[in-house]
């Protein structure tokens, strides 16, 4: 059976992307959680990843002696190797789109991420606040969502990306917790698609698993001191 | 026919990827220059890019109505629409493996990328030792660098990475580059492949073109007054 390696659910948003195309697509696959315990040479974490996977990092998916350690890659991997489950678009020109806003946010969108890391049991509406407020790159980076959901939401119908679940939307199912958990403004219409998109089975399964956690980590909490709850 | 638009070829690492894969792969296509002026809202450039591309960025690669505005989804659309170029390796296992590669570049080598921007013109093996001495995050990308190209190297047999010319070649051609042009030490085999990159006929083409720019941008030289001749 396919292995999917994660980090802490709570926090690992790389991690997340893969995940929920799987359990959303209904592909099957056992979950190798790894847990976040620091990310030098010699934490736990670096030592297990480096065991499988060169690039020592979550998210990595093995299947058999194939070892693939990138998002994309176990994204166009799945695709490829399930092509019932139409994780990309069937139209090649909404199929083009749909790896551009995936690639933009593969290797974009640096400012929210950034000040706004995936934080999924966390409400921190005043810290998105200020960041809103002084963060000129947080602004343009939830404009250009906005813009970009928007065009996608119109032009396919929703109530996902491009119609039906694809992978843009697990790729942005990260940026939907941060949009939730920061308070960020944005439209009605966008606010929708972040709801629809957090009552996807795949991606409450992941909550779930997140909120059950329990696991505070220092170095992944530059805004809190300790659980709220 | 198929237009491509890119920046100024002596900096622009992402259009670089895109071009030298048409090029490499002779696939015909019409190459539309933007010129670097500033990236603020109000630059030609930006205009210019924002009539095209919702993104706003370089590459660009237009076919009829259809806009693709990422550098990983034009390779991904090239793939499929000339499968007889083989863009990728025909082995799922060696696929998936040059996706992860690919990937790996397109969100990763952050410090390398950031530290030594591309610069084909200029010669600056002396910024190169004092980064290489000072950057801890230059020397971890160097040597993830060497550990991927030696590792693939040596599993398919060379000449590149995967064995014939694919996408992963493409997208580390602008590595290539850096490590010229700032002189950053890797052992004599990743030397040779580096060598091999640029004397690929579809890479001479771009660095010829970008030696015949002679179009000194002060905001893309963070470490000249001058051009260097």
């Amino acid at each position: 059976m396919l292995q999917l390696y994660i980090g802490n659910k709570n926090y690992s948003s790389w991690s997340m992307r893969p995940w929920v195309l799987l359990r959303q697509a209904g592909i099957a696959f056992e979950e190798v959680p790894v847990r976040f315990d620091g990310f030098d040479a010699n934490s736990q974490f670096k030592r297990r990843l480096k065991a499988v996977s060169p690039a020592g990092k979550v998210p990595v998916l093995v299947d058999g002696s194939l070892t693939i350690w990138d998002s994309l890659a176990i994204a166009e991997y799945l695709a490829e190797t399930h092509p019932d489950k139409r994780l990309w678009p069937e139209d090649r020109a909404a199929r083009a789109h749909a790896r551009c806003v995936t690639a933009e946010m593969h290797s974009g969108f640096s400012a929210l991420r950034s000040h706004c890391s995936m934080n999924i049991e966390a409400r921190l509406p005043e810290v998105g606040a200020i960041l809103w407020r002084d963060q000129a790159g947080v602004r343009a980076d939830v404009q250009r969502l906005v813009e970009m959901w928007g065009e996608l939401l119109a032009k396919y119908g929703g109530p996902m990306l491009f119609g039906q679940f694809s992978i843009a939307d697990a790729f942005y199912a990260p940026v939907c917790m941060r949009l939730s958990t920061y308070g960020l403004p944005v439209p009605e219409a966008i606010a929708a698609y972040v709801q629809r998109v957090q009552q996807l089975p795949g991606v409450k399964a992941w909550i779930d698993g997140a909120l059950a956690e329990h696991d505070f980590r220092e170095f992944e909490e530059p805004y809190r001191l300790a659980p709220t709850r």
